[in-house]
């Protein structure tokens, strides 16, 4: 990967570059259910090597012991996800800054689903997106740092480099605790990638944990915004000012941003919660205060599955509203 | 799997009765570095399904785009790890109750890693191991149930039934509040199967959030452990008494024990750092007041390294480490 900006950028001047370069601050969410893909994501769009996928998995699964049925079905579910999950970024892509695909998904999926995560991620990057890895990951610090080789940069191995997924950031947990949440933020900033830690998400449970009153009178989830700040003191992009250590901060409470903003001056937000989960991005203004690269904007379902509430083809209804929430949010600046 | 304990027991049940069985409250933690196999794991022990596994990964990963020369170091890295992996259960099993695998481990392998992950799951069942899969997930709700559904259970889709790796419980992670948390029970429940949520681990940095004052004069870790105790009300084994939601309770911070088991009467607790993180296993007493499933003990790096500081074979020294903890743990009630 020589001569590409992360050798030369921080993951923040690389964000700000890709935002105004894109003049999207839109981050597509990818989620993929076997039972909810694309009309067109069954068969016609299928390529050499998805029969290739499905042929491999079978066979050595098959050897290694697993039931061939059950491989089967995976592998064929895989195939179909690979498909949609192709088209959607092919249509949705130009209006966006970023790919965030939620491991979960590829992971009921199998090491097919694996596989495809990997192809998933190469295709975002020759769209020229950002990937996001949404595995909300946190761990000790030993298995943090394995997480963040996982995920973003790769491992020497007495084999050789081990690839890894290559995002260019990763959402992170921070319930360990200060040393965890290092060891992944190290593992990022070396290879001039990310982490979004969760401060405070957009299910109604977050209230429980997130919202809980501190003895200083504060609540967790400004305690845990403190700890972020602190973390990405030392990777702030000199062109940007934003920090490689950014905060997933629920867009349904939308009354909390403006103090998020104050005790994180310089993070990036990722703001989920927009559509499906109810959000609304005009409600969003104090997230971009330090610049528009310093709030994005993620929809996963409200872009994907906006066909259903259209009489447009899945492509062209995903695009509208993909570029209708780009012009909200570019607007708001 | 019709006919199986788990379709008739609680998971707490299921729990008690492997321990009593196999008369071992100890879970062999697995997170293979491809650096520091055991040396025997380097061809020897090879078997034509390795070979399978190679052969494959490099041909579809590569008609799917990849990088052919690094898909060739994750593979013959994967192929390692397996042999590893075996060998290990096959010289430790027999002492222990449980396989905890640690998911970052795999990952950082690609998608030959997931496979080897499946194929260690499967080899830990045949050795009548219980799997307890170490991937410390959470997530909003409609995610959590597909962690849930990729660990454990698997899911029902369009092209047949995903099977998941079929793991007997999973760690979780519960910032993210009642809702998340219920929607992994809920997977787990439903096939007989358990969550261990963290509560309060083993690293130093544990003490930066966990250990936060509230409002209400505790700590953040009662606040999860009063958590962890109410989810698992639904889900009590009657003949144990033990829920089928546990908690990782970190065995280096022994004086919160009786505390913890005032508050999670019922669960099981995992007790990690136990040796190479320098916890002591004598003071682990008032985990195993319910009675001796409740407290399980986890070692991974002090159980399969033993042999750096023994004059005795990898598989020797480690299956007598095994059995001291093991005798070191049965004792205790």
């Amino acid at each position: 990967m020589s001569g590409s900006p992360r050798d030369h950028l921080t993951f923040g001047d690389s964000l700000a570059a890709h935002v105004a370069r894109r003049e999207s601050q839109i981050v597509l969410g990818l989620d993929p259910d076997p039972a909810r893909l694309w009309p067109a994501a069954s068969g016609s769009g299928r390529v050499a090597a998805d029969d290739a996928l499905l042929e491999f998995i079978l066979a050595t699964a098959g050897r290694l012991g697993a039931d061939v049925a059950s491989v089967r079905v995976s592998a064929q579910a895989s195939v179909a996800v690979l498909e949609h999950c192709r088209a959607v970024i092919d249509a949705v892509g130009p209006a966006c800054v970023a790919l965030k695909p939620q491991a979960a998904c590829f992971e009921r999926l199998g090491a097919a689903g694996w596989l495809v995560l990997e192809a998933v991620c190469r295709h975002a990057r020759s769209a020229g997106l950002l990937v996001l890895l949404d595995g909300k990951r946190g761990d000790v610090p030993v298995t943090a740092s394995v997480y963040g080789e996982a995920m973003l940069s790769g491992a020497p191995s007495p084999f050789g480099r081990l690839p890894g997924l290559g995002a260019d950031a990763m959402t992170g947990n921070p319930l360990l605790g200060r040393d965890a949440m290092t060891a992944l933020v190290e593992a990022a900033r070396a290879g001039g990638r990310g982490v979004f830690a969760l401060v405070r998400t957009s299910n109604p449970g977050a209230a429980d944990v997130m919202d809980v009153a501190l003895q200083d009178g504060g609540r967790l989830w400004e305690h845990l915004a403190r700890l972020v700040s602190s973390l990405g003191e030392g990777g702030r992009g000199p062109a940007s000012g934003l920090s490689d250590v950014g905060a997933v901060t629920g867009a349904t409470a939308p009354e909390h941003l403006a103090r998020m903003r104050e005790l994180m001056p310089h993070a990036p937000f990722l703001l989920p919660g927009v559509g499906a989960q109810g959000g609304d991005v005009e409600s969003l203004g104090p997230a971009f205060a330090p610049g528009r690269a310093a709030g994005l904007i993620t929809a996963s379902r409200s872009i994907v599955n906006a066909y259903e509430q259209s009489a447009s083809s899945p492509a062209h209804a995903a695009r509208s509203e993909a570029e209708r929430l780009r012009g909200l949010a570019w607007s708001l600046v």
